[in-house]
């Protein structure tokens, strides 16, 4: 049997609690060598009006992350052991642990010029979004995937991967991944692969792209499998950009498609389901043009944005500051969020709701209408 | 209350059957006057070892539908009332009535230079399949959209729909409907809407194609919701013979995707979903490189292919033609399909397949291999 | 290739035909050489505004029909070959075809006094409801399953399955099967079983039963999946009564539960999905106490209804009757249904509502209410 | 913007760490001021080979419970603000929490003779499970549902529930929440609802198990939708007794439905959708009979048993002890759980499997066999 830890129970002079008498006090002390606690003193934090996240708005700046990252590059080797050369964002709220937010990572990958990141694999769900540069493919279950930028790209979990630059350039992406999710809830399994990626080589397309990327189109031999994740490992920039072109065209023309005025969005998709890409986490690019503010809106569950192109106003809550391209921020859950531009805004954005769709959670609030 | 029809029980020398007795005559006798009978006298109509089907194999020839079109373009104005310049396959099996099979319905619909199909709907499921030809436009809920060579366009239940033809040029292309399944099932409902179309543009690319056929990105203002039918008004061809194309590329590199040596296919799918386009239709586009032949394949279900381009040898159980450019061709339920092409064989194929798979009836045989 | 059957085209007077010239009937000559069908011709029936089933409204009486099963029983002997001593409705729109509706089977079976009918599989869905009488158990995949009054008892799709008398007096029943679907649509396989059930036990519970007839409670070995058919093999009298009388008690005391006044319901559903218990059936039992009368009520989709005890008054469309202990009747597609009672009625209810609820063609009209 | 709170990063020794230089200290000092972490340092504890849950596998003895308990029932009141006299199981690895494991809440609920509970909800899930006693009414959304020895009762998110306790005896019982699973995502909403429940009426059932509880009959008036949570209030000891008796009673017979032998099991379910009773959390009971010892098993999530009869060896990892009646233990996720029992062991227990079957994160091991 395990040896107790030390349970503390403080009484307080919160509502509806008892008088502080030694009898009480003896009673508490009964609980906690019993290792027990009282609703009765922790109703308050425990079943709050609505959430309150112990996550915080905040911000990291590209400008500054960009350096140290590079900074990383001539200090850090990629290898065996430490795997890979990624610094998380840390939110304040979360008593220094490398978590975005309570379910989420968001990190900065580096890879110097021509430098490998060795194959492993795990349970937790990763994709990468490119804010900027090329050269590097990453290799998922062998087959070789080009990252460039605007691409989203996905790496279900248990799936063998790793990257290698090809290039003579360094290049920097957005990790993303349900670690503080898997790591909370006691899920995660790791393995170790091949210390070098299966195939070197360097083709435009993922095979994987070339039996799914055909819209509408499914694969007679795959077709009928409600698979759990994703069979596509790259969402083109170029499609992004098209679709969420022609949703401010249609738009503009008088018919129905963005998410309010002047506020396109698309959501990454599983073909194979239409719903999300991965079990745990959700993924959409947002675009608004010059001009545009978006109604408040509240969901339960918390999301990171990164600003791909363009500039705008964010405010989540009491907190506000402008943004620009690379920069990341976190919106925890039931946090008001509203986005302002003058000379337009691109955003990927990520979350946790699906998680919160699944276990039949969620809850969205758009300025006084509820849904 | 109605009047009793007459019923016929024969006595038969079927094994099991009772002895042909006065008594038991006058038993069938009294069957028949109560509108009643025996399973033991039609069992084994009703309940053979694996299905046997009325329908037969059967194929008819473009060459020679296409003069009756035409002559009919000429013959039959198009309007109110007919509604469609529509001219059906009537299964040789099936007693004279206008369905291909027993629940699918395919047609050559016909319309002239300049001409209009005038607006309605129904909730029989529909789609075109265009073999040839352009200057089209079906116009579905408001929405123009092109026909063009290759493209596979949708026409959901209950949705508004007319055509008008903007050229110079008459066009011929397949229509194919679930009638005979709702005609027999007794669950169609039909409206007629305007004389005219509501939308007499011509774009390149309808609004549903603009929202939707952007391979894994779904539109946030519509995500989430599992549609019943496909929200994409047309798959165009392009992307339909890319995805063959690459199909058979990775065939020869290598890789997995086809669905048996030399076999590409694509099935059409409704990205809110990931399942067929329609509940009661599923639609494929199948292409055999030069020398392939397939393996036999029986399953539960009926299908109607169209040669789109190339010539190959198509064997129905015992039945087998050569078949090229626009000719269509009928699989019954339970009736092993080979098809073989010595230059190269581009089909396209529909099926009631999904009715079988929602109601757990699906069984297919694939020489030998049971799944 | 096959040899192509006659078509004939009437050239017709219904509105939007083209002028009856030689021109006209030299191109339906073309057609009908040629296995085509015009659609102008046949539109009016083949979709109408609303469904027009060829099934009529009809009745069973049934004092005429067991004077008949009973000599059946005495001139027609069980076994190999003829299998079942079934007798069936034959709907008199379907031209004497032994189907209640397009899709839906519904017979009298008839056992005598220690008799057996041999063991065989099939994959129509089959079940049994017992208006009289006990003393036969059937025997499923080899587990004996007692049939006493009021119960329900299912035989899946593709279960070998027997019936014994172990008592000294006969047994007629009634049997629902979706034949007619099957038939139809091609799918139906069929395979021989023992000619003697494996268990001749008489258990007063099958083993089916006493692992899933807990309510709200599963199996732990077997939780998890969804069945496609319901596991349990009976429903018993005694639930179903209970259930029914408990729902008229909570209306009487003001709460919830009724279908609609003086109107409870139950359904028959598959635990392991909460949904039908086959999935081309739907099954339930209906109570209307005392002087109740139900809202006229159309569905797309056809029902066979079954007197249980009392008495009423049925209207479907323009047909009104009577009926009683163990009388039968069909209510065809869309047809309006009212039933009415003084002395109160128990029905039991079968339909093929699953086929439309999966395809997503399943309307309801009650009395200008649409949902 | 929020100010930064402090991050620590410390230099490891652990395997693929970089050489601790100045100059790795001063990039390590830069990523602590932009509140960054690197992955490098800290995947060990991120990601490890399989789950490593931070909980601890401990029992809480029901005779020492009981009497805290009741010695809070003379010094704390029950009333608006603390809402609940419930005391909670902290698990020692947990720092205190009032958590039983990182998901699942489990207390001591105690209501003395006469006693209310204040009417509220919240969007966390509850149950409660009866060890011993009787006596009190649990009102759920104006419904009272007695609480009786070995039930099973349901308190699903976001209804409105209050106690009264009608007898004059205390009653002490088993809470079972998603508190730490709802805390940890920010998903908590809550509301005051009356001081006094709304029915003061003593049925033996409840309305909902009037309408719900009749094995496989579903309501026709709510039957189509698939609730997400059960609708049945209450699951009764005798159907749970009386599912396990069957379960080795057929085993004796040779026949299966056991998990293994001499281990019955059955899972409280959904009657609308046959899976488990709440969206996060499942809920089993287990028998089993004397001499009986079940194979090891590892599951990813946790769970939180309670003796309700019996008593048995508990191993869970390196760790062993007796349980007898009311004593509660915890299993964290992927430590392997053995049980054995003398005299035979009947054992509640709940579970956080559902999060991880729908995000698709299940993994199950039983001695060496994977599934």
């Amino acid at each position: 049997m395990t040896t107790p830890a030390q349970v503390h129970i403080t009484a307080t002079d919160a509502p509806g609690q008892p008088e502080r008498t030694p009898a009480l006090e003896e009673l508490y002390g009964g609980f906690a060598s019993e290792l027990l606690v009282p609703l009765w003193t922790e109703i308050g934090d425990l079943m709050p009006p609505h959430p309150r996240s112990r996550a915080l708005a905040h911000t990291w700046r590209w400008k500054n992350l960009l350096p140290l990252a590079e900074r990383a590059g001539e200090l850090v080797p990629v290898g065996r052991g430490g795997e890979r050369r990624a610094i998380a964002l840390a939110n304040p709220g979360l008593g220094g642990a490398p978590f975005a937010t309570p379910t989420l990572w968001a990190a900065i990958q580096y890879l110097g010029p021509r430098e490998d990141a060795p194959v492993h694999r795990h349970t937790q769900q990763a994709f990468r979004f490119v804010v900027e540069g090329e050269g590097v493919w990453t290799v998922v279950d062998g087959d070789p995937v080009a990252m460039r930028r605007g691409d989203f790209l996905l790496t279900p979990g248990w799936r063998f991967h790793g990257h290698h630059n090809r290039s003579d350039a360094p290049m920097a992406w957005l990790d993303g991944l349900d670690i503080p999710f898997a790591h909370y809830t006691g899920s995660t399994f790791f393995e170790f692969g091949p210390d070098e990626v299966e195939d070197r080589g360097t083709p435009e397309l993922s095979r994987s792209e070339r039996l799914w990327s055909h819209p509408g189109l499914t694969p007679v031999s795959a077709a009928g499998a409600e698979l759990s994740s994703s069979p596509v490992a790259a969402y083109r920039w170029e499609h992004t950009d098209r679709a969420l072109r022609d949703q401010l065209a249609l738009e503009r023309e008088g018919y129905a498609g963005v998410v309010e005025p002047g506020h396109a969005a698309v959501r990454f998709t599983n073909p194979s389901t239409g719903g999300d890409v991965m079990p745990t986490m959700r993924a959409e690019f947002h675009r608004l043009r010059p001009g545009a503010e978006t109604a408040a809106r509240r969901e339960v569950g918390s999301s990171v944005y990164q600003v791909f192109d363009g500039s705008g106003t964010v405010r989540v809550g009491e907190s506000e500051w402008t943004a620009a391209h690379g920069d990341l921020f976190v919106v925890p859950s039931w946090q008001p969020l509203t986005l302002a531009t003058d000379e337009g805004l691109d955003l990927f954005r990520f979350s946790d709701t699906p998680i919160f769709d699944r276990l039949h959670q969620s809850r969205v609030h758009v300025e006084g209408r509820d849904r």
